[in-house]
């Protein structure tokens, strides 16, 4: 099977690309072609199979068409302009967000209308299609009212998804990615990024500044879960999913005071201390509209599995990305 | 104040410019100039106040910035594809439900960012953003999962409405109207066409067909009611209504066994002999994915009234637009 991911230099889509070249497989059907495209060109290699990285604008006009001309049978579709970036930049955001999936639905429609040819197309979207008030847990058919032009992008797509799909042009399935910690590097611009920075840094003996207060709760999983809900929907029976065809996926709630103390269990005292409080406003506006906990019923049912407290989200942090490997 | 309709030939708009002609005012303020502007140019006219009829294709580039250069106080956005039509057309209904709704909102913006600029838009929207599985009744925070391109764009169109108001760009607010019934004339594209056609038609002394099963149940409003419903929004406080812009009507819940309770009430047992059930698996499927009834909590609790019982609907229908006016 042929897989293309778009936004295959971003954090999760490497983290994806590696683990399709370390299994060689996805659901039992051996992988001959790896497509990685993303604004600038991924670095990534194997010699295990064929893996083009392409740099691509998908927002130009008739790109993704010569993406699709290869027929890829799985479509990651992780391409996105973050939630503050999104919010500082509306043109950019609503381009890259709406317009550039839209575009991508309608190659695959032509190509449909031409051949019959219908894609698991498997689009991350975000637990930022939900917006203020909100009930605690928030359950599976509540209202996606988001207070974000980022989560407003991504809740349109979630209905393209599943128009196109009902339609039959491909077989969608949107993934709500929680808040992913700890993400590996340096912080990017989502407004969600202290989340692990408040982690990371500490862990590699680096300062870090905390933006909200310590009681504020959040939906966290890791970035290893992550890639694994993406593959385990790539391989889904479409048909279990039902007409609403994105799902919230399972994560951790737990508050940013839960996060430091294990923290302290995992590095100690000192490492704590490197955390400074400086409240910014804009970020604490908009992290207070989004959630904070989840009944991912559906997707629990359909075998989407997160980790469970925040030790293990540090412990999978330290074997696959930790300091020691940064400083490899 | 200057007012432009979009959509101004349909049944809706037609009777909402009539009515504003006859007010000539809107929550106290003088209209000084109404732009009625549809694909048709509508045949409207008045000697009260200034009165443009305009045929404009909405879909073409640049005519929007053209209307809003008029800087109308008022933008009631009524221009559509029924729902059978983008059911049967999907790259035309989307270019009309989403691509000229974005269009006029941008246009909309690019004046703000200029000059300021902020006027009221009152969009219509529709209880097709509602689709199965659902409760009965449906409230005002049920999640949006339509079954329908035309319920996936109207809801599109809500989200961006939403966030286009949060942003500051205009002050908008959304009407999910209820099925119209008794739309006076000729049946339309529309699938729900056979709710007024059962009454309309047996009340003119001409047969008519009933495509789906008698104990179909649906939710109904007036053409005055749905004109009434579109000035008081155009009217409202804003800050009233809150981040969610758009508001469930209320509506009467009936089925259609009802109706013609109320038809043999209003013009005895020949005119119920006229119908006949000639049932339409392509509608019935469409209106069994379709909402029943509504608690509109929040609609009632800014003042928007509709009738109380088909018999009202009847009368409503005789006194605005009854077979004696046809006859004119």
């Amino acid at each position: 099977m042929r897989i293309l991911i778009l936004g295959a230099a971003g954090m999760i889509g490497a983290k994806l690309a590696r683990k399709l070249i370390t299994e060689g497989q996805l659901s039992d059907r051996a992988i001959t072609a790896l497509d990685l495209v993303d604004v600038q060109a991924p670095e990534i290699s194997s010699t295990a199979l064929p893996c083009q990285c392409r740099a691509v604008d998908v927002t130009q006009d008739g790109t993704l068409e010569e993406l699709i001309a290869e027929r890829p049978d799985v479509i990651f579709h992780l391409a996105a302009m973050v939630s503050a970036g999104a919010e500082r930049d509306f043109e950019g955001g609503y381009r890259v967000n709406v317009d550039a999936s839209r575009a991508l639905f309608e190659a695959i429609r032509k190509a449909h209308m031409t051949d019959g040819y219908r894609p698991r197309v498997v689009f991350a979207s975000s637990i930022a299609v939900y917006g203020a008030p909100l009930p605690d847990p928030i359950e599976d058919n509540h209202i996606r009212t988001p207070q974000t032009s980022y989560g407003t992008q991504k809740a349109i797509v979630e209905l393209l998804l599943d128009d196109y799909t009902r339609r039959g042009f491909f077989d969608g399935i949107g993934l709500r990615l929680p808040t992913i910690v700890i993400r590996p590097g340096q912080p990017n611009a989502a407004a969600s990024g202290f989340f692990s920075g408040i982690l990371r840094e500490p862990l590699a003996g680096l300062p870090s500044r905390l933006p909200v207060a310590r009681d504020v709760t959040h939906w966290l999983a890791s970035p290893r879960a992550a890639v694994r809900f993406l593959m385990h929907a790539a391989a889904l029976d479409g048909a279990a999913v039902g007409h609403h065809r994105s799902l919230t996926m399972p994560g951790l709630c737990t508050t940013v005071a839960g996060q430091i103390e294990a923290l302290e269990r995992a590095a100690g005292p000192d490492a704590v201390a490197l955390i400074s409080d400086e409240p910014n406003t804009e970020i604490a506006a908009m992290i207070a509209a989004w959630p904070r906990s989840f009944s991912p019923d559906r997707a629990l049912a359909l075998g989407f599995e997160a980790e469970g407290s925040v030790d293990a989200l540090i412990s999978v942090y330290l074997e696959d990305d930790g300091p020691a490997k940064d400083a490899d």
